[in-house]
């Protein structure tokens, strides 16, 4: 059964926090053991999982990113959001996330993130449990 | 059941659509709801989902990638496709895409290329529904 | 069933190999068919998969990877590694294995490498086969 994380972004560039609603997701299944596939199923968004403590790796992230892929560059694609293309291939449109004891095992540092870069928009995530 | 999609690249750089493959497989197989983790068996290709509408959006987003990781640079590895290697971890070697009504589970944009670095060659993409 | 594998890595930048270690797991789980999924549980370490014959390779990715997202540059996060943090983030913290005949389904030249971005230090892998 695939379930549904809404995520609304507010900037261009964001790195949201969804690890709450994938924990609740995961209670919620009653699963013990097992996996949590998320996928964003946009092509100017992204996931990944990295440091959830400082905002100022978030920041760090995509400052650097925009940096090394600017939104205007030696760009074709004429909707302007070529460099949202590119960022959300590099982060990459798949995460999958180890479940025990209800929980999924991340690591203490560790949160989930849906990765806007072409915002603000309403997005989807989808997330399936097994 | 380990499936076998073949891919033939006919450039150095290539995204290569291969959504209609992946589909085939999951009709075939009968899954109505589940999982398909596509995996590519090479070190100079990866594996990734983007825009299908527009080819300028897989222009720029190979333009972008060779303008960061140059084919010729400071590399070791003879082979001269260090660029290559490179690209290929960047994008990754697997992705996971999920299934409801025999379908898999994409947005409105989205198409799953498998990104060839090192081309013209034969390649392979490994297919595992569950 | 979660397992773990733990790695320690001797200093800043390194990609260890860890593709005998997944495989002895593979073999002692006694799976014959199914799938394999690694999950890096930190914030400044990563997993890929890429050549395992010429360790210029590796030394060419992290330089590469290095030189685009440098150790010193426009940072805010007080730790002095977000480089370490942008990088885990662009190789990605799972990655899933296909498995046959009790083996892991890597092409001719994979290896499947922890990505140290913030060593030394002694880290952990989980591994989930299904």
């Amino acid at each position: 059964m695939t379930r549904t994380i809404a995520v609304k972004s507010r900037t261009r560039n964001e790195l949201i926090d969804i690890t709450a609603e994938v924990s609740d997701l995961i209670r919620a299944s009653g699963t013990q053991s097992g996996t949590c596939t998320l996928f964003v199923t946009h092509t100017t968004a992204g996931i990944t999982i990295n440091e959830g403590a400082d905002p100022s790796v978030r920041r760090d992230i995509l400052t650097a990113l925009s940096r090394v892929f600017p939104e205007h560059g030696d760009y074709r694609h004429a909707e302007g959001n070529s460099d949202s293309h590119i960022k959300a291939s590099l982060m990459g449109s798949s995460v999958t996330v180890l479940i025990e004891d209800g929980k999924p095992l991340l690591g203490t540092w560790q949160a989930i993130y849906f990765c806007e870069f072409d915002g603000p928009r309403s997005r989807t995530v989808l997330c399936r449990i097994a």
